[in-house]
């Protein structure tokens, strides 16, 4: 089985918004299989919004991709052999692998089993993969959600704001408003329960919205975006609310020195607000309970999940440099790399 | 003993910094002294940089002051009547009084007796009083200071940042840094035990001059500056690191349109940083249990307390004008109101 892959790498690392030059697609040797590693085929991968901080250098939780280097995302993939005596021939696993159709990853990796068949496999590497978990542990670990609270998530539509607001409103909180770019999300966030969806792109003033969503304000701000949310919120946040601070998806391609900041900080005193930055492979350990948790709520019907899909490996490029152009399609872009059979 | 008194009322909202014609002194009734209440002889007052955020309209933890009202401060007071049960004629208190020559204020108020008499009086309205709970509780319940962390005070020659530096380092900080303007601030901590003073004034690069404080980063920003200075320590913040938004000197005089913002936010996800406003009054029933052991480092010398002394209540406007002007006098600025006798 060993042998060659077809794999997407940087060609070159982006100023600003990525292009298709930002890519290439390359066949690639893969490596031997060491002791304590596996082989997977891809059937499914992803496109993360996340994957732009690595791909300039700069502040970022991981370190910045090189020229040539395999651009990594999360997979669905089919154990094909296994050196780990955890995983065996056949498996299906969720990973932190790369745009590729195999991979070798170590079993001490990010890399867990699928533990049943209930729910699509593309959700293990979405509702309840990465952005469910960052939703999850977002509004638990870190906002520490309370019954009767209000909540405002922004980047409202997409995969990790979309989980959030969902899961909020099935934990109890009083009210989420949800913010996003276009009727259509909006729509769909009021489809989903949220109470309100407010489109960015119409409002003369933010804040004016979002406090006419919510008279009484906010007691947890879960963001998304980046500086000019946080600050469009901060003037409405109630006495001791907590600004989870979970991406930055307006800011990963502005330079640092462009960046706007947040002028309206003195709300930190006066309001006693508590904010925290939010990486959430610190709880992965916890993720097999929460992903119980999370399951048993989407097979209830109290968390949908969208997805957009692309159909083959070649489509990864395609599929993350919408995620900042796109304004019509939204959801989890999954890319189809192959069939489980 | 009803009549008159003599104090300072707010004369017309300052644009930008105070000046004299902010302020007006002037002869005022006293209240009669209803039920609860104590009529207090002002031994000191103090001047508190807190104060501007009440003399214009704007976010603060406590309403704006209308033109005519008395301006409040902190008070040691003599006792001369008293309503309520707890205060006895002769009692010497610590008090939220006002710039006045006689305040009625009430016994459930921020009033507390003075506890011993081991320390100077001031003390209680300086780095036993707000200040340096400020500190204390800044450390203790916001930043959850640690054995061994690296700790960066701004403002560190003021009242609250210097017995905040003074406080870490009797905890066990491995490094305490603190930012000041001007020589012979810098001097003074560095006598006072910090590690290292840095004069914000004459660093081409602020990050730079904190780097090269601490190579390894900090674990604690302790923050009585702004916006700026928060931003050019967010690079270097340590995994897991707190910001403690203590106050907001630098800005306070400007405009909420004119303020600069933190673009570094990008460290809040990648290092994990949590910031969070501090209001001390959310601690006021702990301050006694604070004041014992903040009392003992400073009998034993551990924590020493700088005060910069005015003579008179007319002097109080000057006095508060300074702590925005005056960049050498530095401690907290002490009115002498009247003898104890």
């Amino acid at each position: 089985m060993q042998g060659m892959t077809r794999r997407i790498v940087l060609a070159a690392p982006p100023v600003g918004a990525p292009t298709e030059a930002t890519f290439r697609l390359e066949e690639a040797p893969l490596p031997p299989l060491a002791d304590g590693y596996v082989l997977t085929r891809t059937l499914f991968c992803s496109a993360d919004p996340g994957t732009r901080s690595r791909l300039s250098a700069g502040a970022s939780y991981a370190r910045p991709l090189k020229s040539g280097e395999m651009i990594d995302s999360f997979c669905i993939g089919a154990v094909l052999e296994s050196a780990d005596p955890r995983f065996s021939p056949g498996d299906i696993v969720a990973l932190g692998g790369g745009w590729a159709e195999h991979v070798v990853f170590p079993g001490r990796g990010y890399i867990q089993k699928i533990p049943h068949r209930r729910l699509p496999l593309s959700y293990w590497i979405g509702v309840l993969g990465v952005p469910g978990m960052t939703a999850w542990f977002g509004l638990t670990r870190v906002a520490r959600l309370k019954d009767g609270e209000r909540v405002l998530v922004t980047s409202a539509a997409g995969p990790v704001g979309a989980t959030a607001g969902q899961i909020a409103k099935a934990m109890g909180a009083a009210k989420v408003v949800g913010v996003a770019g276009g009727g259509e999300k909006c729509a769909w966030l009021e489809a989903a329960g949220f109470d309100a969806g407010i489109d960015y792109k119409v409002q003369a003033n933010l804040t004016d919205a979002l406090k006419a969503a919510s008279p009484d304000g906010y007691d947890v701000l879960f963001d998304n975006v980046g500086n000019a949310m946080i600050d469009a919120a901060l003037p409405l946040m109630r006495r001791g609310g907590r600004i989870v601070v979970s991406g930055q998806v307006a800011d990963y391609n502005t330079p640092p020195e462009l960046l706007s900041g947040l002028p309206n900080t003195r709300y930190f005193i006066a309001s006693r607000l508590q904010m925290e930055g939010l990486v959430v492979f610190d709880d992965v350990a916890a993720f097999p309970e929460a992903q119980a948790q999370l399951g048993a709520l989407i097979e209830k019907g109290a968390v949908k999940a969208r997805e957009v899909r692309y159909r083959g490996l070649e489509s990864a490029p395609r599929a993350f440099i919408d995620l900042f152009e796109d304004a019509a399609a939204f959801g989890r872009r999954i890319i189809e790399v192959g069939d489980e059979s």
